[in-house]
């Protein structure tokens, strides 16, 4: 969903398309981030591990049979046929496949005989256009293999891969399901990147909005607001997810990992919470927002009126004596004039007294 | 439910009839959109398949009486002595003839010994009117046969047409409750188009409100949460629906099909959630709009401010002089009117001078 | 609850009377609306039927004991004497009669050994007042009898008399609580005519308050608000009500029943629907209210920075050529008068073009 | 609580003093209200009831190990001392001990092996403060005996001490189950006479509001809300507590007092609802308030339009003719001035005109 | 999280350098409090009690062992070695290790089958800054010891520590499991002083809103804002957790324990209870600040209105009479002046009665 934060725009010409196709047929919808779709194998135990870049569906096959713990990367999705590929050597139903292209699905499991399917949103955080960005992940969990599919290149799994080859840690020693957990980690890991991100921004915008609101503010606000949305969207069905994977009684979740995902599941519910505190700072941000214009406008209100009020009268007086009848003795006294403006100086500093009682200056 | 906004207007005459009549009775409660009930019959199995247009009761009961699948689209519910002769020949409970010709009926699903009733909303988004029509459609799963009934004609079922001619996938080959589910996922699936049209539309609105907001905007917004509330009416029972058909114990849903069921739920997840979004949208779309319209106001006001601040001490100024005391010496000064010209310009550069430090300018 | 949307005002001196009596003690409360507590009786099977008007306790007795289905249908419940007569008869629970006689009570369902007890709110839509009125109606379901009791005449119940009278339909051949769920099915029916007359009123207020937001308006929505509070405590209790009906282990309740329960819980379940619509609706009127409202003093502020802004400048300049300096030297000038009228016009125009500019004539 | 709206500083001393104990020390938290504690006994049969005012703890052990049932009612609760006595001749956990001279401990209901502890809060409406006043009232139900405790003398429990003494009735009959079940529908009995008064008191400050809104209303408003805040506070704990008590297990509840729970389940329900149908009412009113204010405002800023904008265009003219240009061929018409007046009639009229037309007069 | 108000800025570094790290490293996230990480142990039973400060792990080892209850307080997380070492000591998963140097980590509550893992959030409430701070805290319930990890010297456990020095109370008798609920009821008894405090702050930022409200309150309500978010984030999850160890069916937890930490859910709901209503007040202080701004304006308002109302005529009068026309006879009359004068004072005494009439004076 990069690029955009309109919500659904970019994929209309395919999601029209797909009303007309059977249920479970693979078309892709989503933007087209890479040129070619590139497989990147990653195969170990506990001793040995083998890396594999671009590599094709045979050699899949070939390392996902042996006993190793295989790790297929698939980089970009806009190719159902190599997908379907893929699915038919893994045996993987129909459904599965149209969700992995599907960019729209929203994160789930779901436990099939043979793998278990998850899907996730890898959130990356554009500084320069100051949009939260999403990428569509889905990840197959077999036994001894697992396959991930990523819309484009570089991706949060990096550090993965950095544990697997300095081959030291719990990684290399555990099952497929302990990969999966770390590459789903990994991914939740980056939303704490992600939203203290957003956090500086709420912070920057919500100083600038106390300081001094701008008309251009509303539309910010309205922005962070939509990111918000985004993000809420993500990470909320995570929640579920990642509670049932924990509770799940399939065969590919050992013992070991469950305690792993219940943590995960814990800094799921983490996320959430700095979403919605998130959600409620930059709902009262309108607030703020409003305050501070309704505040400006007072001031200048308070201005005006204070100079109205003081010239009417003052200006009041200038017209009585600038009435033309004959018989208006004041105008013939000598000091009339000096005492007219005598006058006027007394009335205005009886106001401005008036006012300062009332601390409206 | 086409042709109004109205929630509840068209339905009334029949609405208050009914109340005198025993429950069971079918009353059509709707407004009448074919002149003439046809009933269109498709016949199949894995090998042959059968079509029969406007056919006759008669037909109906021979053909679903066989092995073959046999799909009846009846179109036009708004004669129940029609519906009443296909409900005693397919023993249809009372109480489901009722629902099959009240519009008024929200989705839902009820298992019967011999059948599941199924109510769905079929979605249209009329792009002259700018607003989500609903029709009602209620399909009838048995052994071997599906019957639908929908308002009139011009539906979302081609697609599921084509696929039963083309004689390749799935649906050829399994029984009625595929084929009750594609009929369920082809209107799911043009929820999205119709949130997909919503969408543009609440875009475009979003867009010519934050670049200038216009009085006749609120109606619009108005509208939008209406049509968004029809809309909820339809999705949300629709989730409790499938949920409790994929969950169903009934005989008449296979092991197969209750997969593709788990799917139908989650478009359905999704069609919320976008519904939800857009909820949340046109929320905020009504701050902007207030927002905006103060902005223009406090834009009118201050140049009122601005005007009346700068001019009310230059007309005091001219009033004074305007006064007739016999001794006002400035008055005889040569350049006396000049050196006042001099002094308001003076005077209007320094309240400019202020107001622009203030930023209020 | 009739003549008054004051929610607790009349009921007041019963209801402090009876912090002072044990539990159970039957205190009628509410406002007598009927003279003398009438009994009716409807006794039929599926062969015969017996109408007795006005009847006696004895008279009760004597027939809820036959064979026959016995309806006793009672209007006024201001008499606790008679009411607990009545529960001696048919060893109703103290609790019972005490909860008969509070018109204050809402709707509940309660299991006891002998009999089911069902407290409703009839409603009523009062053309004249514009309001709702609830009337308060309790149903004592046992073997072969059905208790009503109502407090005035006139009542939703016709319908059914009816169709006992015209011995057609299933209604003579179903046992008592056949009966039962035909007068709480007439009473929710009588929720759409409600709803419906609301619906209009609704829509009427709506169109006006678009059209033309008066001050009054204001009181007319939190009228409608109020309504809408009373139908939701009457319609809420219902879904829960109704539900536990359905899914009561009660022997009195026959599994043919059943069906039409839940045909019932989803006419609850619709009126509910229709209720809340009403509810953001009406909520969305307010906002509606305020927005012309508001435009209504924008307009007028508008008119008023226009004449205000356009004459200050001229007021100005005529000041100016008002001062008594000796040297103006325009003021000598053959056409100096009409050169001011003219620049006067000059910069009116160029004020007009700026505004017409901005958009804001 | 009494006598103060603060809801929390009352008590400040001995909850910090409180934080250095250990759990389960009794350390009384609240005002003071009473001099002395008192202990009243009641001790009852069927055949015989024996009051005793002023007893002391000797007198309750030996009653209450009788087969009659006791109730000690204990007034003041500040002297833990006293109360550490009660608890140790029942046996009453350390934490019961706490809880009962904690006044700020919420209604809760706990078994313990021997005896269930219940907390109340006992509603009164002070009319000279306006202000609904909450005092802390504990019951032990024991075996054939029930403990009170409550903060100052002057109750709610008189009617059950009046039926008591009259011997007639269920309460003789039955066990202490039904004595403490009588006492707690006292106290929730109690909660209708407060509401009701918040009603009427809502319901003149409606009135008033709607009628011509002040700004001392606003608080008024901001201290309805504080007192439904506190009536919440008090009544929705009550609705678990009392649903669980009708639900235990407990030995002694017995079958026959169930029945009597429900329904005072159900009544606490009905205070619930009014309770939020007054923070509905409460809400609406701020609303109608705010509307009321900015319609005087309005008011207010129409008569400045129509003085300003009838005025403006006028004192322009006065401005142009009291100009001193030699040539303003005008001045020197016989009827000059008063054809400026009548010019100024006819600008004056049109302007009328155009307001009226506009509705804004 | 002392010192700050800002949800998460402060720990961002940490948090970015985590994610490229594998699940379980210790990672201190926070701000360093202390220099040293300080180890103190108190070892005791019913009979004796050795304390030992600044005590090193080899002693910790030693006394965990024994059948003494031990009780080992970590003053000082910074040091992930330090932890570590622990950590092994006690057979610790490496998740409960990176949850006890993360004070991010939100309170919840873990069985292992060695251990309990309790995390909880001790609050402060900083009189200078009028801000809640809260800092992390860690306990492990283990059989026959309890280690508790905090960030800086200075806790809510010193009245613990009195009782186990005074040897007289349960706490010696008890058992590890005892100790733990001690420390967790410390923290939670800690919270009411914290919200205490918080509602002094709340009625004395209200007292002063009413009286006058100034701009700068609304950013006071926003700090109260946010420190009621900072409130409710460690409170809300105390309450799940300390009901999941109540029901917990871990043999660490003894039956008489149960009933003291039912008691502590009891406080937990308490404290909640509390900032629910303060999060109202707030909200409902929010309200009131605007309503006393908008009365503000609109004084200053009424003010201008009636200036500008009863001057604008008056100076229209004026400025009548000092037009040039040759024949106005009124500036003849001798005392035509005077008669202006009173005119005026006629108009204005008129418009001030119709003023007053209206209520606007």
């Amino acid at each position: 969903m990069r690029k955009s934060i309109g919500l659904k725009r970019r994929n209309r010409p395919s999601q029209s398309v797909k009303t007309t196709l059977p249920p479970g047929s693979p078309v892709f919808i989503g933007e087209k981030r890479v040129e070619k779709i590139r497989i990147d194998i990653i195969d170990y135990n506990e001793n040995s591990i083998k890396e594999c870049r671009d590599a094709d569906l045979k050699e899949c096959e070939r390392l996902a049979k042996g006993q190793t713990v295989t790790w297929i990367n698939v980089i970009g999705i806009h190719d159902p046929g190599i997908i379907e590929g893929i699915g038919s050597i893994f045996n993987l139903h129909p459904l599965t496949i149209e969700d992995i292209v599907n960019t729209n699905q929203r994160p789930k499991m779901e436990e099939f005989p043979d793998y278990l399917f998850i899907v996730l949103k890898m959130s990356t955080y554009n500084d320069e256009t100051n949009n939260l960005e999403m990428e569509h992940v889905s990840l197959i969990l077999g036994d001894n293999f697992v396959i991930s599919f990523q819309e484009e290149e570089g991706d949060v799994f990096e550090p993965v891969r950095q544990r697997l080859r300095s081959s030291k840690g719990r990684i290399r020693k555990l099952k497929s399901d302990y990969l999966a957990y770390a590459l789903m980690d990994a991914v939740v890991d980056h939303y704490f990147v992600a939203v203290e991100r957003m956090g500086d921004w709420i912070e920057e915008v919500d100083d600038r909005i106390v300081a001094e609101p701008k008309q251009e503010d509303i539309q910010e606000i309205h922005r962070l607001k939509k990111n918000i949305l985004i993000l809420r969207k993500a990470v909320w069905p995570l929640r579920e997810e990642i509670g049932s994977l924990e509770k799940s009684a399939s065969h590919l979740i050992h013992p070991e990992t469950r305690l792993f995902l219940r943590d995960l599941y814990d800094h799921t519910i983490q996320v959430i919470d700095i979403t919605e505190t998130f959600r409620d700072l930059v709902g009262g941000m309108h607030d703020t927002y409003l305050s501070g214009i309704s505040n400006r406008m007072n001031e200048i209100m308070k201005v005006l009126t204070i100079f109205s009020t003081i010239f009417i009268p003052l200006t009041f007086i200038a017209g009585v004596y600038g009435t033309n009848f004959d018989n208006i003795p004041e105008l013939h006294f000598k000091y009339g004039y000096f005492a007219m403006l005598g006058l006027m100086l007394i009335v205005a500093l009886l106001m401005l007294r008036f006012f300062k009682r009332r601390g409206w200056i």
